[in-house]
């Protein structure tokens, strides 16, 4: 309806209790439906020591209790072919993490579910190359796509957003999100693990919406610093009102 | 005074004529002061061949008839330390250009006019050491500075604008301007000049503006396709109110 | 001991008769013994219409052919935790793609079997974060580890070779091999699938030789123009020769 | 004739005293004519506040003192045109620093003089892209060029050396020279001033001459902790002798 989309959660799901308690607190601060995102599993987190997440079959049952209870879409990630029909029971989303966005199998099963895939560009793709993986989806038949900007590699332990981007990858033809809390993240730069710059996500969030996007993708946490997972690029969820006042108006006064 | 402030003019004077036509076709698009912008003299065309400008003598007599007749400040770029005290008689801004933001004697005599300085950011220079550039001019006593960003260079042949880069030069301490016609320059990438992608002037331009910057920079031309030079990345006229007034709701509405 | 290695082989396997006839090319061009390279499949291609090689079981049964005629051992990539165990059957080397090399589980999986661990470098990997990646595989008790460096993101659509980065990896603490034919690639670069640069593969092998590395990656064709796969990239059966003569000197000469 | 030539000395001219013994110490470390290169000014230190040298009159008097009393060609740079035709009273080569690489007139006054003219390439210009630069000075009739990489900027407070940028710039036509100790400075790195690594002057030296190069360029210290210029990214004097033997091997090995 022309309306901004939020996608919002924590990294990784920490146990139902908190679960439920975040999306809660999402809800009340964004005033509107959203999407729910959590992962069940990091399968790619920087270090093999770092905390993963409660599993597939666990976190489908908590995720599943959240839809039921409040209502709410889901979204989760995937990251390999056999995971996406049973993911799809619960999903309303399926998210293809960025690392994995070339991988032919994956984009293939998540497509065959008929849920809504939600690509996120690697930060090693140019904007308009992410059609590639489009045509995996929609070679499926299934075309309920969403492409997510993520950030693209700049130098060493960095990430740059380029604005150009969200036009060209809304020149493909599919709806465009913005993810404002990896884009922020510092890959390596805090030794075995990835560091961040959350003071960048308002104003990147507020630059990606002027350009003209359909979402926002932003992971919340009720206490950043405690986060089992990428808590150095997490939005307080405190901030979150505010901010998604912010962006509903310039959302509004983006059209010339 | 918070308003969104423009620096508006062609890349380089072609006529006096011209100037005076494009100078109140900008103040009739913009339906408020500016700053008008005009080179006397392109000292680092890509080509030996290009055309370069009417020279300073002739240019700043063209500058000063603009600036009594239409009653705007004029701002112009110097080249070398010897040319700033006889620049400031007629400019109001002097600019550094992005590639000499690090010489040390242009800086200091641009200083020491009194004048505003304008140090465009290279593209080799990370945001927050632009500081030093200003520290330079600051130290003749004269804090009349302007940070301008340009791009910063994203492998061969492109530029990529970095939001989170605005909203660092701003805590130097000085105010920001988005300089939004170069920043889609395509450096070399037309042969024997800079290509560029016009198309990306006004969504670059409503997220430098949405980060919350203080002004913009934009070069305009009434026929791009026939500018003696940087027309590749030129902002076409008949376009410049309608994002003018687009830039001024977002101005307005970035804050949360 | 010391002496320099040849990982070499085409792309995917594109038939068996054309894997023997290469084998025994790339076996004559070097004199030498070698790793013999192939992939069964190729999971990533950019487009959902490019082949993909014969499959893992009949892929192997052919790399199996080959390492028995030949006498070589044999290198193959892996894209999935279940293939691990299975592939080890065969392969002397289990390859980890460059966009996976965080995906821990497949780490682990091929750090299982007891095989060599072949890591490329993801293009968005800073050269010493590769060690959490190594670190993956060693908690497994599997020190046997090569790293391998295949170019770093460099803008859109093309890749740097940092030279400072095999220095880098090489402190890691195992062997470093230059894939010198995908860091050529110019991923995207022609429209459905990826271009190259292959006068590069000589000069790019032979900086690196004279860094100080273990062994050298080289994609090998023996008519690139008709491979089935990355033929924009590969070098050319008929060059090989006289490239790893060059190498080997220049690895001889090297020390100071 | 096809050996490897080298340029080396200080970064700045620190004293008279200390000219003529770097001169002489670097004389028997390479045990072969050479050029000798100082700078009587750095006029884009990155802080107003550090030492620039003795300024044209004085500096240009010892490069005299050091070219007779040595016998050695002198190389020295030039920051504005009007310093161009006294400096080439002294120096065999006149050097455009890579950020002014792209300022017409100190091209065109610098080719004037008939002396050699090296070309640094700035590093926000893409390899081939040099060519126009070259053609700036070619333009003067005088072809007596020489092209000099010292690295591209690769996000921020990062420089990277790509090898393949060596083969093209050889490509256009004239020498090539690889600035080896500007090549791993870290630019603003180090707070005022820029960091370095010259950890990886050898193994970037080594690298640049097996892709087939004609010289290499070292700023060379005896105490590079004291250096009053850029002491970060130095050669240390005593280990000159050692890499310029491995250049010469590795220059000798790289024809296939």
């Amino acid at each position: 309806d022309g309306s901004l989309q939020f996608i919002c959660g924590p990294c990784v799901i920490e146990s139902e209790e908190s679960i439920h308690r975040l999306a809660a607190g999402i809800g009340a601060s964004l005033g509107a439906p959203y999407v729910f995102k959590a992962s069940f599993d990091k399968a790619n987190r920087s270090s093999v020591d770092s905390y993963r997440g409660p599993g597939m079959k666990a976190g489908l049952k908590i995720l599943a209790s959240v839809k039921k209870s409040m209502g709410l879409p889901i979204l989760t990630d995937i990251h390999e072919p056999s995971q996406c029909a049973k993911v799809a029971e619960v999903a309303d989303v399926l998210q293809i993490p960025a690392f994995l966005c070339r991988q032919t199998d994956l984009l293939l099963e998540a497509g065959k579910t008929g849920r809504i895939v939600n690509i996120k560009k690697g930060q090693f793709v140019a904007p308009l190359d992410l059609r590639h993986a489009a045509d995996k989806v929609a070679s499926t038949g299934n075309t309920k796509i969403i492409l997510t900007e993520r950030g693209s590699s700049f130098g060493y332990n960095n990430l740059v957003v380029d604005m150009r981007g969200l036009v060209m990858m809304r020149s493909i033809g599919y709806p465009v999100v913005f993810d404002a809390t990896h884009s922020v993240q510092l890959p390596g730069a805090a030794g075995s693990k990835s560091g961040g710059s959350p003071e960048f996500i308002a104003p990147l969030s507020r630059a990606a919406v002027a350009t003209g996007i359909d979402g926002v993708f932003l992971e919340v946490h009720d206490n950043p610093a405690a986060a089992l997972s990428d808590g150095a690029n997490a939005l307080k969820l405190d901030l979150l009102q505010s901010l998604a006042e912010t962006l509903r108006r310039l959302h509004a006064a983006r059209i010339g």
